[in-house]
């Protein structure tokens, strides 16, 4: 069953070809913008396994480390080839919808997928509790720049560009020490967790493999990204649809499906705990690391990027979070908790689709 | 004792016809409210009782769900005379107010009066983390409109109306699923909160006595409800009060009394799961079910409502749910936290008294 | 070490001295408010400790009154100090400055050091529940009259004083109500929290010597106290820094400095409840009891301090005392919650020093 849906997932693979040979013959910009999406999802899947191979081959602490530095890895890409592009809001809306697809949707799926099983489904509190205090610090990094910017616009953009740059090294520099505290000091609280490549039931790839896999598919999950981020104007244009919603809805979907069905698969197993780390972890790093290293990279491209995300989305996040909190607190979750995190993503897409670009 | 109570709250019963005299003789508005607010505070707790009691003839799925249904039928049916009438404000302001009055007033005073004789009070802790939850969610479903009005109100007051017509469907669906929830598939989490007829110290009613009270006390609470709406105005005026804070705490306490005195009284016979399951889950159905219904029912009136709450009617709904959050979330309560919670309500109380209309 | 500490702190006293005499001289006032600030932080230590013994002879019960009454006087007689210049800005940023400085940053630098050796530090739920809904209804208390005056400003500075006089009556009295709850009816759950002079390893004093050191530290701390207001305004000009982050930050730094060491040296020795509720109970008191005392003094000066901070102190306080509940209530705390408290302190500074005047 779990093979056949991999493999299912992997027929999408076909769109790679397809997309490329639409962008060749300057086809119609919503056909693309779709066939790129349906392409990278198999390609996210597909880099998230040859990393955990990889990781199986580097030893425990290294492996740990690209495990959650390439976790992201096509959000990141996508990212980038929006930020190459100039499209700021895309990209700040690209960040808002992983986290709340993430934490919402994925995480509201899996307990969902779970909760039908299973009468009640434990995990650990403590690794729960620092994955919704994390996330809470996350959401603080958008609040203050967002609330810096209603009430000081006057201190120019220049001022808000260096307190964003100030609040990104403190992002990554939390990040940084809760890898510590998670692969190092504190390692024994997430064992139980970790999933390797015997997890998903496969036979190891060699590290020949992995590699050379890792590269090719980043090489076409950038092409890929390209082509859709050029489409993406033109689609939302096409359907009727803000950029804004597409960059919060559509394409954090896209960059989120390969945990989804993940997390979904190992909740049905009872596995809640690892679920748990897919959907709050995957948040975390897009909040912590990704988001930093694109203010980084955005000095690269001569264009900073600030922190400052619309109230909307500053307050979907922090609502998601402490909702998040409260369901993840107590160390248990049923279907309806699940249903909870998903009607809660349901009211706020809905808004998002009726927000002026 | 608590015979003594119910038959002093039921003397109150003699300002229906009073009211209906009053109204009849175009007495001073002020007057009027008074006394169809005062003949409101028996009939809510009448129907209540009439409804326990018919749910104990229909089986227990039947009639947990007569409960959960008909358990707010007094707010409901004076926010359906208020709707009528075209008093938006009126029936917002009384949702708010029904929801603080309830997850701050009755249960702080259910908290004191049952810490005041027991040092400290159990509850079950996965029940209070989801109404907690519920309330957020609830919550979340009063910031969005909100938040988009203030944001995007160049959208235009029809997609507002799209977007909380959605929304309502949205909660309208919780609520239900909630039900299957608490209901069916995880009856046995919330047994040893139910309360039937039995509970009360009575012989239960026969069924044919439950359906014609019910019957003859909806009509007569219609009736009062419609006096107390029409005088509600000129009332207000009067006293010096804005309809605003009449609506957000006065009709709130009308309609909350029979909630207040039961929380208060199984609270002092340490049943605080009992105490809880009243104030919390009344306040659920507000949000959940009495809300959406009005916004599907205001389309029979042909005049659409919106749930663009106040922002402070947004704050104060949504730190009360945190609040309640924290306080409930470790599943006991002492008297200090009843102090807590009504401490918040004086608060809030002040500000809606100096708010201008 | 810890004895070392104490007098290292104490060769600080010098600069009483110093202050008074470039005072006299009218010297530099960077210098004067640099010199006052140092002479200051060993004041506020050994008033403390005059407290504590003190407490040690009048009874358990006015022993536990005396500390949590006078614990923050060093804040109470700076504030009032600058109530007494009409520096109604710089009153509240101290305010706002004091409880970020002892949740935040107190409270984080003792968990990390207490962390860095302890691999997990628990504490008592209850009384850090009880501390954390405390928090939570105290920023209820500076959100309301912020928001009241964002949407309703139109009411007037009268009502919003008057709205500010009912909260700080409603704060005050939840503090008494507190002071019963922990000193009396439940004054076993904070056992094993008391710190009597024993604890701090040395003999107590007697009666006499406690009240004399007492009063003649309150009078230096006055002294020292008008020094620093004056020279406030001068030197935050001279380092170009606002009004507002001198306030926040460094006379909050100052006024907390003993805490801060407290808090640190007990948590390396693994007590948490203590470092706990030095930390959770400082920033209380401010919010509760110094707030209120200062609005009701504001009006025997003839010019009455209202409660309504800026829109950043609010959802400053607010964000932290949400991530201060979330660390908290699993009972137990390990470095990397150090880490996160910390880290958000440090965002909320880069903020506030952006801010304009």
């Amino acid at each position: 069953m779990k093979d056949l849906f991999r493999s299912w997932l992997d027929i999408l693979l076909i769109f790679v070809p397809v997309s490329v040979g639409l962008e060749l013959i300057h086809a119609d910009p919503l056909a693309i913008f779709i066939c790129s999406a349906l392409a990278i999802i198999p390609l996210a899947g597909v880099l998230g396994r040859a990393t955990e191979h990889l990781s199986a081959h580097v030893g425990e602490g290294i492996g740990g480390l690209l495990n959650a530095s390439l976790g992201n890895a096509a959000e990141l890409i996508i990212a980038l080839a929006a930020l190459r592009n100039g499209l700021h809001d895309v990209v700040k809306a690209s960040l808002t919808g992983s986290i709340l697809g993430n934490i919402l949707l994925v995480l509201g799926a899996a307990m969902i997928a779970g909760g039908v099983k299973y009468e009640r489904q434990k995990f650990n509190q403590t690794a729960a509790g620092m994955g919704a205090s994390l996330l809470l610090l996350a959401a603080v990094g958008l609040i203050i720049p967002a609330l810096f910017h209603l009430t000081a616009a006057s201190q120019g953009a220049a001022v808000e560009r260096e307190l964003s740059l100030e609040i990104a090294i403190v992002l990554f520099a939390i990040y940084v020490l809760s890898l510590v505290f998670s692969l190092k000091t504190h390692r024994h609280v997430y064992t139980g967790e970790e999933h390797g490549p015997a997890d998903l039931g496969e036979t190891p790839w060699t590290q020949t493999k992995s590699t050379v896999v890792l590269g090719v598919v980043t090489v076409l999950i950038a092409v890929m990204s390209e082509t859709l981020v050029g489409a993406l104007e033109p689609a939302a244009h096409r359907l009727g649809m803000t950029q804004l919603f597409v960059g919060v809805i559509l394409v954090a979907l896209v960059g989120n499906a390969a945990e989804h069905s993940t997390a979904v698969m190992v909740a049905m197993k009872n596995k809640m705990d690892l679920a748990l780390s897919i959907a709050v972890g995957s948040s975390l790093q897009i909040a912590l690391l990704v988001a930093p290293l694109l203010v980084f990279a955005s000095y690269l491209f001569g264009k900073p990027l600030d922190l400052i995300f619309t109230p909307f989305e500053v307050a979907s996040v922090t609502i998601s979070v402490l909702i998040v909190g409260f369901v993840a607190m107590d160390g248990e979750s049923h279907w309806m908790e699940g249903v909870m995190l998903v009607g809660v993503y349901a009211m706020l897409a809905v808004a998002f689709f009726f927000l002026p670009a």
